[in-house]
């Protein structure tokens, strides 16, 4: 199943997805709940979230991430390709000290909630603050049962489904602040959605990503290529700390974002970015300077 | 003023707290405010923070965190003490670029919300996940009035008070999986209080903080010597990312810490840490050892 979160006369709704993607089908459920986005349909039932008015077009609303603020930071994964870890490697603005090589372990970092932006919202590039704004695309995990000490046998059991993410990413501050936390967490730098889908839509272990700027495809790659595959980064993060329903994991980048060209081809006013994964959907989002 | 959250037949509440520390006066306001700690006072008048009811002893309350859930992840500034610097880059667990050296530009990292525990609450040790678990006595900045681009000029503006945190590390994971997010945000790594103070109580140039292991003075500083000020790390942050009222930042350890003895000093079932600050107050946590 796929669902989105969209507002309608200035109320937040939670809906199916048709097949076609022309039509949300809102499900029913209080305001309070709704308001929390996809999220709500955490430990619903079937039969609850079969409970749906009658379908609205898409177009008649606003889409609206399917996570629209996040109980806590994002987590995210760093260079788990191997390709992409090559390329950043190789930028001069990997601070971490398996700068150059792949890494022996998953490096995880955050993103803060407020980073999120739906479908069709504007990445701010701020030429005051970076000049070096790079793209992501990113497959994002979604905990559905929290846990701790969850093994890598039982990591799937933890997930309730995916989405997509474009971890935006200021180059220049990644490098300078060391810990990435600013370089990641920019206002608007975490585009999600379009929708989010169960976990029994998408083959983990094959899985293609895109990412296209302006019509041109940049990244391409398999999530079976991924260093660190899903149960891994589940049983090393909940090691010590307690996973809880609605965290999002984002599962790391594959090679083609900005600096692994030379020069490298930074996000401008104007660029449109496209993350796709067939079964979730294409999530577009242009880019705009922020006035001076 | 000096404020404390505390719990009484069940109930959350916020109050003032007396001069000698013995005495909570509730302050009058709905539960749903109350239930978010210390955090409910943000944007009340003083005439409202005055409404208050009659004492309550303080040993016939349960003290909880001035903050028990933060609204994101608790923003960090890494090797913000020039000797702290130092004893961390001799330590062979910085896995930052900048591991030989002081910082040029604040390193800045987080713990999630999740990790944050009351003055008297235990520190778990689990031996599964970490062999090296360190203390960290810090300074934390609580965000008031939030905002984008604050300069240095205006960031105490935006400043509504300070706590205290003990940065509880997991040495060998920090170093482990290089961006620290993982080493610092284990379950019950963020000990905070006991109490939370207003701005004016506290001379932020000029504030003396000490870290105390089973009775021995481990860590004593005053906050003249962070390397990176109040209003530097708020003017960074801010740059790019808007703070929130509410954001808490803790502002960086002082020399001292377990790892800084030659062998180091871990943490052990039993050790009791206490951080003080003498307007803020004593926090004082033991540490227990999760049975297997």
């Amino acid at each position: 199943m796929r669902f989105a979160a969209f507002s309608i006369s200035g109320e937040r709704r939670v809906g199916m997805v048709s097949a076609d993607g022309a039509n949300f089908h809102p499900i029913n459920m209080s305001t309070e709940r709704a308001a929390k986005g996809v999220a709500a349909l955490i430990g619903m039932s079937d039969a609850e979230i079969a409970d749906v008015s009658s379908p609205i077009p898409a177009h008649e609303v606003t889409l609206e991430a399917p996570f629209p603020r996040p109980g806590r930071n994002i987590f995210c994964v760093g260079k788990n390709y191997l390709d992409h870890a090559h390329e950043f490697s190789n930028s001069g603005f990997d601070s971490s000290a398996a700068a150059s090589t792949v890494p022996k372990a998953p490096i995880i970092f955050s993103k803060v909630p407020e980073t999120v932006i739906a479908h069709g919202e504007k990445i701010i590039i701020d030429p005051t603050v970076s000049a070096a704004i790079d793209y992501e695309a990113e497959l994002a995990v979604i905990i559905g049962t929290g846990g701790r000490s969850i093994s890598k046998a039982d990591a799937m059991n933890h997930v309730w489904g995916y989405t997509l993410v474009n971890d935006v990413t200021a180059r220049d501050l990644q490098g300078k602040y060391s810990q990435w936390l600013i370089g990641k967490s920019q206002d608007t730098f975490c585009p999600m959605g379009p929708f989010a889908v169960t976990r029994d839509e998408l083959d983990i272990g094959d899985t293609e990503i895109r990412c296209v700027v302006n019509g041109e495809i940049r990244q391409q790659a398999n999530t079976r290529d991924l260093i660190f595959d899903v149960p891994t980064i589940i049983e090393t993060l909940s090691a010590g700390i307690t996973l809880l329903p609605g965290d999002i994991i984002a599962t790391g980048t594959p090679a083609g974002v900005g600096i692994g060209f030379d020069p490298p081809r930074y996000l401008r006013h104007g660029d449109v970015v496209r993350v796709e994964i067939d079964v979730i959907g294409s999530l577009e989002n242009q880019c705009e300077e922020r006035p001076s």
